[in-house]
């Protein structure tokens, strides 16, 4: 008998979201306390609202203030660098693509890390090709090659392509991690994540079923459901 | 000199949340580990989504699984019941008005208690005015005169105007709390609170400052920004 490997973690990312940043720097310590690897996974978090016909936090004005109070609360909590982009929303699609093109698992789990830290920590940002090779190489990457290949065809068809089967796998936000086929949403959701890996997830499917078939009673007038 | 009463923290919410249950679950102890009242104040959660044109999480499929399963984790963890209603979304409004109705504040107390468990513990609802008024007469409260001042203009207009008063505060969701003038929103931002109660709050309004001037420098395209 060999032992299988247990499947990766997918975590789900897009740069422009403080909380994918947040819990970009949980999950790898998570995950090596249950022995999975993460397979991080570019998408386009505006695609998904676009999917859903409804807005981000940032596009709410009050509730573009509060997330990010609540993400500098949580930052300190958790002990980690947070700090403003240079402007926010900004175009993440350079940064997805860039993370999206270095192969090795390695390297992308460094380009991420560079990348974030640029977006959320030392508040250069990723929208500039220039800056973005320059914050690559600092990390021992190729940062000029990283970047042209980011603006190919085939690399921006697998941005593409990641967004679909997020939304496709039900991902409606970021970050998400997918454990063993099961979806959590959010930074919030990571000690969820812990119970589920440690055999200690409190929902089962017998629950579950209860709700997802409930009825619906009432509904807003005019209110745009489904996509 | 005369010891001040500390401001009570003032516990927006709708019967439609499940995170609004959750969190009525946990603020009085939390409120009574730091000498505050609780203030609860019913609202309307589908004026807010109408204010900022966006949806609820029941209003996206895939999020509306999610939230469920969230949530029962969530009550696992926390050791309160969780059972679903016999609709979601339901109209909340009956029961918003009953505990609008209710004036001293310790039967708003009971009376919310009573139509919470209701609506998300023993699965009997609150859309029903005559299990509404049983529900109440159950918690040793007045349930025909409660049922029956809910219906009167008074009481329709005291919730129009708390959702009111809501909004000019940016009360986007719920459960929100607001302690000595500080917004928190959801169950997760009860840890939060009790931070800044304790003076231990990491936020400042410098910190605050550079965030909340942030210039945008993308937007979707055909996005609905602003209400």
């Amino acid at each position: 008998m060999s032992a299988e490997r247990p499947a990766p973690l997918t975590f789900y990312f897009d740069f422009i979201s403080p909380y994918a940043y947040l819990g970009w720097t949980q999950i790898h310590a998570l995950a090596e306390r249950h022995g999975r690897e993460v397979e991080p996974c570019a998408i386009l978090f505006a695609a998904l609202l676009d999917a859903n016909a409804t807005k981000g936090p940032a596009e709410i004005p009050s509730k573009r203030t509060y997330v990010f109070k609540d993400c500098v609360r949580s930052a300190a909590v958790l002990g980690v660098p947070f700090r403003p982009p240079p402007s926010h929303p900004f175009n993440p699609l350079l940064g997805l693509r860039v993370a999206s093109a270095a192969t090795a698992a390695n390297d992308r789990r460094r380009a991420i890390d560079a990348l974030y830290r640029a977006a959320w920590a030392d508040g250069r940002g990723i929208t500039d090709p220039a800056v973005v090779s320059d914050v690559l190489s600092a990390a021992d990457l190729d940062g000029p090659g990283l970047v042209d290949r980011a603006s190919s065809a085939e690399i921006k068809t697998r941005v593409k392509d990641q967004t679909a089967r997020a939304l496709e796998q039900g991902v409606f936000g970021v970050p998400t991690i997918i454990a063993d086929g099961e979806l959590f949403w959010g930074l919030d959701s990571l000690p969820h994540v812990e119970r589920r890996l440690a055999g200690r997830d409190p929902w089962t499917p017998a629950i579950s079923a209860a709700f997802i078939d409930l009825p619906a009673s009432a509904q807003r007038p005019g209110s745009r459901r489904g996509a």
